[in-house]
């Protein structure tokens, strides 16, 4: 029976110490968007295979583990393709079972709706260093309000839970979807190629202005257009506003706006305006907020605000969200306003793996190691001794003492256990 | 596109309500084995199927969720069986992935090594109420500890736990594979048919001894053994021990202990005998311990000691575990000593969900409804006075103010805010 020693391909297993930092970072994320009025939800891992292909799910579509049916034998000579075959899959993503999670359960439900998810999702992606096939999501997302609320709060329950570990000197990149529209708009894109015009807008950070022209000139797009936008996007200085503000581009979207003039939507850069000032105001740590009319998100399902959290330190993105107000819609019928925020949990545990980040406050540890000769009497002793301690909430543990007492002991010590103890028979 | 409201066959979305509490018991799960020095780890969700089918699962092989191979194209033209098109499957509980876990990071782990495991498994039994297809699993395992040691701070730890989510009135039934075979081999039962006679013996609580005697006879096991066999637990009394103690039936272990003689293993009865007294002596809550040479738990893996607790406001077995000492051996080559317990975490989240169960030191929760009119320097004021509460540990919940406040009031009320304060535009 040849059984298998290592975890399936793309896949890990977490050992204590990572552990630890794990559960510290997700019952922070528990407690502080608690504080917000964030209630905890669950849904199953397993989701219809029909709702995971729905088109929501983008390039995730293509890298779902699909489940067998179960049930009557499965029936391989008649079948002729998979969709005979499979009617579930693992979900890549915690925001389709949201929805579905909503329009199954609106009726129970308070509206808005603050929803925390915590949970595993899973992508067939091609194994690489650093990424896995299984990963934790952490989501905060808010149903059913359609006003700058929604945005505002969720980007202060994240600052906060960013401050609380330790993180500063990042800075939320905000871009509004409708100006991404806008700016297609008034350029003159084809309004059935405004998302790949989106997708190498997208890249200027790494390609630079040429290099977007290039692309863009390439994948045969007019140009006038062409000038049109690159003329738009050497206007944006990115120089910070107000000394002593965390804001960066403010004057850039007012002029943007000017400029687009009716191509964009009414009230669109009022709004992502006042959101980016309420939240510098309300700054519980240091970050910066910084309008990038180059953010894009990759989802094509966002339609108001997206943001992301850039962090020097990582070098990437650490988290990101933005409003979604026609995708409950396919579930329930009548749209529903809807906002979220992802927090990229996994980097932030491993960035605060790679600081050899403490965990404040943590408990006493106490290691009894009783010879094998000790009487039952003896033994009882011990753990009446440890039980107290644990009752004050000390960490106490009862071994054997072994016969190398010395490893067994650095052990202990490489543990944390500081407080070791032997008993002998009497 | 029709996508589907309702979780997939046989699995379940879980509301706040219900979430709250099951947090808090996963909290005090982790905070309270932690003390006892367990260690938090994670394995995939999805397992080598070749693992999963490996025999250790007894009946769950069969309620195994397969999962389709990914990598080159399906062909399903040459497929000719299952094993050509699955190479995966989801865990279906948390023991096999546990021994394949130690089987590959043994050498990073102390010896001995106390896990605590908590997370999903999925199971396609047949749908029915109250039991789901996917639930989570909550175990404490010590790997590498021969000695009774392993056993007592296994039961001690779990009986702790308990009384700290309020219950008592428990019992935990034991007994020791170790005594079933002794039983077994002095009546003279065939060796290669005793686990059926450990199953019809299971029966006894359910059938009575009149019906374990016609389904041994049925089974077409000798007139004789049976014989035997009936006349042994009709001298088991199961009457109360020593008065004041919460032991039951130790005064039947030993007289049984006598009367198999030989065909008992050395040092099995004293070694559960001694158990018993001591997690007797230690209870930090009021239940029983009580021998019960009919237990039998259903996994032949079980090598030693094994052990369930009873409760009778559930009329069932809300947890259990035993020792396994040679499964470890199956990946590793060389055999390690091993024991688990395994909380019923669903039974236990339901039965405190149908008393009504107040969790303890629940915060203070405030609502700040803001009238749509309301300015930005408004909405800063309702933040920073949000934020100071939320410091402080309360939940502070920020929504628009809706035209129909009269529920939009209730609603909150029903979600436990009682500080509910409009703001109007000045």
């Amino acid at each position: 029976m040849a059984l298998k020693k290592k975890p399936t391909t793309g896949m890990r297993d977490i050992l204590p110490e990572e552990m630890r930092i794990r559960e510290y970072v997700l019952d922070m994320i528990r407690k502080t968007y608690r504080t917000y009025g964030f209630t905890q939800i669950e849904t199953p891992a397993v989701e219809h295979i029909e709702n995971l292909t729905g088109g929501h799910g983008g390039e995730n579509e293509k890298l779902i583990f699909k489940i067998l049916k179960r049930g009557q034998k499965l029936d391989l000579e008649r079948a002729k393709s998979e969709e005979d075959l499979v009617d579930g899959g693992l979900r890549f993503d915690l925001t389709v079972p949201l929805c579905r999670f909503y329009a199954a359960h609106q009726a129970e439900l308070s509206s808005p709706f603050k929803a925390l998810q915590m949970g595993n999702v899973w992508r067939a992606d091609r194994p690489q260093r650093g990424r896995f096939r299984q990963f934790m999501q952490c989501d905060i997302d808010i149903l059913g309000e359609a006003s700058k609320i929604a945005e505002i709060e969720l980007i202060s329950a994240m600052t906060t839970l960013l401050g609380k570990l330790d993180f500063s000197q990042f800075t939320i990149r905000i871009n509004d979807r409708r100006i991404l529209i806008g700016i297609a708009d008034f350029c003159g894109f084809d309004k059935e190629r405004q998302d790949e015009v989106f997708i190498i807008l997208d890249k200027l950070d790494k390609i630079g202005i040429e290099g977007v022209k290039e692309e863009l000139i390439e994948s045969g797009f007019n140009d006038t257009a062409v000038e049109k936008c690159l003329d738009i996007f050497n206007d944006v200085s990115k120089t910070g506003d107000e000394a002593g503000s965390g804001i960066i581009g403010a004057d850039d979207l007012k002029k943007l706006a000017d400029k687009l003039g009716d191509s964009l939507e009414d009230g669109v850069s009022e709004n992502l305006l006042s959101i980016i000032e309420t939240v510098d105001a309300m700054r519980q740590c240091e970050f910066k907020i910084e309008f990038d009319p180059t953010l894009v998100r990759g989802m094509s399902y966002y339609t108001g605000p997206i943001f992301e959290i850039a962090m020097d330190e990582y070098g990437g993105s650490v988290g990101g969200g933005g409003r979604y107000d026609t995708m409950i819609g396919r579930f329930v019928g009548t749209d529903t306003p809807a906002c979220g925020f992802s927090i990229g949990f996994e980097r932030i545990a491993m960035l605060l793996m790679e600081r050899g980040y403490q965990i404040p406050d943590e408990e006493k540890k106490y290691a009894f190691l009783i010879e094998k000769k000790c009487t039952d009497d003896q033994i009882k002793q011990v753990i009446s001794k440890a039980n107290e301690l644990r009752s004050a909430g000390n960490t106490v543990t009862i071994d054997r003492l072994k016969k190398n007492k010395k490893f067994q002991k650095e052990q202990l010590a490489a543990l944390g256990y500081d407080n070791i103890e032997e008993i002998f028979a009497d």
